[in-house]
């Protein structure tokens, strides 16, 4: 065993990255962020203006109980979600929050300047909704963390954050207002891209004697009831995810609808699987913690969509068969065949159920009638204005295909060129051992514990221990009693 | 000490019942639900058919922000007060995800049948309404889980499940519709029914040797704290859900103000009876994680109506002394001498107070008078309309009385029949002594601990253990150091 | 050593604090607090004198999603944050839920006697604004709980927060309507009041010897986890907190922009100056769990401002900085030279960033012109109406600064005063051997863990153990095995 002392301070390169990004954050948005007409003191006037009679018709109480939800799966639901690691708790919840705080504003800008930027002042103007993209991008980059989990120092997560919300802005760009996709949940926008970034970093950063550290992989008993939590958010508040930028009305109320049945018939088909794939019977927590939230990300595009109830539920049906099966098959197969090391199987999450969405989003794009949807309902749901106003639901279902292709090509070949960048030996990452340990980033105020297997005879009133097998045998232990 | 080697391999049954009832779900909701007008792509025709100036009078800008909360309570509210065992919280959380996702899909059929199904086209329309009832409809399966937690098989869930959204369609059209009950939080329809279902399953299914799995009952430290996560979520979301359905408006307002006031009411109660209760006057957190809910459940039938900011404190006030009590008195007599075994003490924090509010409502109802509600304020709260614009409050009293017999009696009655059929030797429940043990259904990384008592007495630099007790002793035992 | 055995039996007066008040508030309640016109079955009658054409304009839709949130924050955040300790989250989650319970009562009552209390009728007519401000005035106490957190008796916790209710409605009254200073999250009301309130007391119960009870300070891993949900919950939920009472419309807008931006941008410089504490460059759990709120804190008065977005991250910029500093020297002083023994360190997270809040807060207001504003924006932000309407800002920003003052006296005065009442030996706090000890006040079926360090050497089949250290040598332990 050779054990390559690398060297993880990094108490220089986080302060300066920190300090430095945040100052040129202050900077950028001095420069180009304010407030939007809803959001300003000139409101007043501009309700004037418009006639608008009351102050319920400001976007915000259309979209803030959405944001607020989205915020909670960004911050306590992917969070939590990673925290099933045995020791690695405080840096799947902590590095979550740093890297989305980093990562929101950078998308504020991003964003901005590919969406809204404002020709005439050269300004952003940013509200509610605008805060909901941010947290979306911002998505993107907390899946592809999922890959990497453990293997990589915060350093390197910055640095895949500032990367991955530059690479989303752009791929969105090209998605939502080139091709004219429809994708208010992100199946390939935040999910296939976010999964493919994180599995291609993933690929460029293999670690061949990550057997090292496999002692601290997998979950002991509480770790696995706190990812239930970041889990169960995800689940509860996905209704407001696939709807929190949809049209007002009826778009919002058919999204949480769809989404809601959707992943109901997701949990009983993981469930199956899960059981089935046992000897006995017993169900696995890894299937219920992640293949349970597959049909939400499958139905990031067609949510808004007359997709109808059953529709939803089979969707749901199938992400559940699929994406538990990709934990039990196609995972081992990644990681010895392809050399890719999914700490959170990402691919079965998010990649592939992204994928599924875009192809799902494509058919029923195509499939829409005006029999179905109406004349107007049919212009409202595609927005099939402007430049686009006569384009055919056929076209439409081509443009969505095309945008998957786009989040997919995006997703590798960013990842390529960023895992490159995070494989200089400059940015604190863990040696092979000490992968999924929080002690090497965090202070830890008490020791990890460590499995001693006993055989225990009580002699009169003494007892001899019999060991029978052990992790280590050449540390000090410290025995909670 | 006998051991009954009963089978509790699930590896077919639970995926058939999964794959097959989903499959039915997916068929019938092909066959009978669509969107209703507010969430279909026609609502701007709606919109300019009805003169509504605004998307934000959908209803779903009523209603979401509470069906998100009501959403929250079961998931995570009614999951993690489950997970107080030291050993069931994956069975607690898991399993009542499971059920909750079926029992959701059907309970938008069944509700949909009996409350509003369309007889020109055979069609359910949903919307955010419908997704709230059928959150509601599984509660009442989740409270009745709450009494045999720890002692069925996920199959007998399902199963449980399937007959209590049934049986639940059937007793609130009853008592809503042809007894025209007003019970918007459900203290009878919800609570009542849900507790005596429940708990006369426990009945039917009754152990006589359920000690042998008494190592296993009880909680451990971080058990309890996980507990509180769901008592929580519940507690601050009550006011959501007793108000989720109510009247727009005032409604609304005012079942949120009354049930935030009784759940503040019964917190102090509970604490003072819970420390009252020990010689030292020591808190039982099995009291703070139960009985400082109980106000909620007792304002779910008058939540709504004018019973007055210190008339709900009364409730509550009331409520945290008999739910405390219960827990005290009562369930030890229902286990010894009624034989019922109540895991999670759901008599006191479920049925008696549902119970109380139904009696409650009852007494609020007949009381009602015009010139507190005001004339068009008691027909608005009672709905005082069509067939029952004759009524008078005395005899609404009278109704609303005999709808908590109604409740009671499909509790009882029901329970007696699916818990016979639960009883059946088909469904691969744990035996006695395997009860409260997720490792029966769930793979489980790591091995459950168990208690030795020693003294340490260090002689030299040595230490000799002297057993003091132990639980088991003829086993092998893995320590954690 | 000297071992004072102090009587923590509560037996008794915890049961009749909690009887005796709690009927109280019955009485008060029911000769003073009635529902509000929006609340009231009357509001049918309201809407059509009002010429109101949809319910959605009920001030419930406004502000109802935004309570939840504060809700969540007041039971969830606060009371999950202080769950840090190893062995007594019992006491953090629970004595919060029970002093939070009884605090919003009271508040209702003390809040609208000064704030609301209709002349007329000499009644107080309560709506779900009024909520808002009662969990609002319950964070003041749950915050100097936070410096008292392990060394108190509930009991004691039952009289701050009766004494703190009380001065803070005062407080409030003269700062928002006196002085008529504008403080929409409470920088001045809440947090300096707050902070100082329980320095103050914890200063007058200083104890000399509590370094005996150090081997129950500090925290263990999972009880770092839970903290985390707290801390999140309440940084996810802090823009609904700085938002809630805010304008409608543009204002709850704005406030909700700023807070987010404001939280993002502490949570990047905590992390900085965190990892450049320490000498390889490890992140503190405490910080992260603590000093990424001070931004939301310091931009409780200002939130509501045209602070500008760029404005708002300097702000938080700043906090992160010196709230972790705080942690990092200021503590350890003011527990030296000051003997204020501060548990959570509420001194870094709300004492100074409120402060700070304060003064930025009387910059803005000074700075606010009417080119930004627009005229009816400065008037409608700054309330510049009826006796104040010729009030300028730079006259604002000095009233502005003399609320912070304000808030400061009434928390060193106030706490002085309470806490010499709270040092009167009749309240059963515990001895300095056995704070932050849950087995004081709650009934723990599992007893502590205490470290043994050992070495171990396999010798033969058997193990001898060698002692190294061990905490306290002459009792009994139980062993988890």
């Amino acid at each position: 065993m050779q054990h390559v002392q690398k060297n993880t301070n990094i108490r220089l390169t986080l302060p300066v990255v920190c300090f430095v990004w945040q100052i040129a954050m202050i900077i950028l948005f001095g420069v180009f962020i304010r407030y939007d007409e809803e959001s300003d003191t000139h409101w007043v006037e501009t309700k004037a203006h418009d006639n608008i009679t009351s102050d319920i018709e400001n976007d915000f109480y259309f979209r803030y109980p959405s944001f607020q939800d989205v915020h909670v799966m960004i911050f306590v639901g992917f969070g939590f979600l990673m925290t099933f690691l045995k020791r690695y708790s405080f840096g799947a919840v902590g590095f979550n929050f740093l890297i989305a705080s980093f990562g929101l504003q950078w998308a504020l800008l991003m964003q901005g300047w590919f969406h809204s930027l404002d020709p005439q002042t050269g300004k952003i103007f940013i509200g509610v909704e605008s805060l909901i993209n941010a947290d979306f991008c911002v998505a993107g980059c907390l899946i592809a963390y999922g890959a990497v989990l453990g293997k990589v120092s915060p350093v390197q997560l910055l640095v895949m954050t500032l990367f991955g919300v530059t690479l989303f802005a752009v791929e969105e760009y090209i998605i939502l207002n080139l091709l004219h996709a429809r994708d208010a949940g992100g199946s390939m926008v935040i999910h296939t891209f976010g999964g493919y970034y994180g599995l291609t970093i993933s690929w460029v950063l293999y670690r061949p004697n990550l057997h090292q550290s496999k002692r601290m992989q997998g979950s002991v008993y509480h770790s696995d009831i706190f990812a239930m939590i970041g889990t169960l958010f995800l689940w509860m508040f996905w209704p407001s995810f696939n709807s929190a930028i949809t049209d007002h009305g009826d778009g919002q109320h058919r999204a949480v609808i769809n989404t809601y049945l959707c992943l109901a018939s997701t949990v009983l088909t993981t469930v199956a699987i899960s059981s089935f794939s046992q000897k006995t019977g017993k169900l696995d927590m890894v299937h219920i913690q992640n293949s349970t939230l597959a049909g939400g990300v499958a139905l990031g595009t067609a949510a808004e969509f007359m997709i109808s109830p059953y529709g939803a539920l089979i969707v749901g049906f199938l992400c559940g068969i699929i994406s538990t099966m990709g934990y039990i098959f196609i995972s081992p197969f990644l990681e010895k065949t392809l050399k890719i090391q999914d700490t959170c199987g990402i691919h079965n999450l998010h990649a592939m159920p992204g994928v599924i969405g875009g192809i799902v989003g494509a058919i029923t794009a195509a499939a829409a009638s005006e029999s179905v949807y109406g004349k107007q309902g049919l212009i409202n749901t595609f927005d099939f204005t402007g430049d686009f106003k006569d384009r055919t639901v056929l076209t439409q279902g081509g443009y969505q295909a095309a945008g998957m292709c786009v989040s997919i090509v995006f997703g590798v070949a960013g990842g390529a060129i960023v895992g490159s960048i995070l494989k200089l030996p400059i940015w604190g990452d863990p040696a092979d051992e000490n992968c999924f340990d929080d002690e090497v980033y965090w202070e830890v105020r008490e020791p990890a514990t460590h499995h001693l297997l006993f055989t225990i005879q009580p002699l009169g009133g003494a007892i001899v221990f019999d060991l029978v097998s052990r992790d280590e045998l050449q540390t000090t232990f410290e025995i909670y009693i």
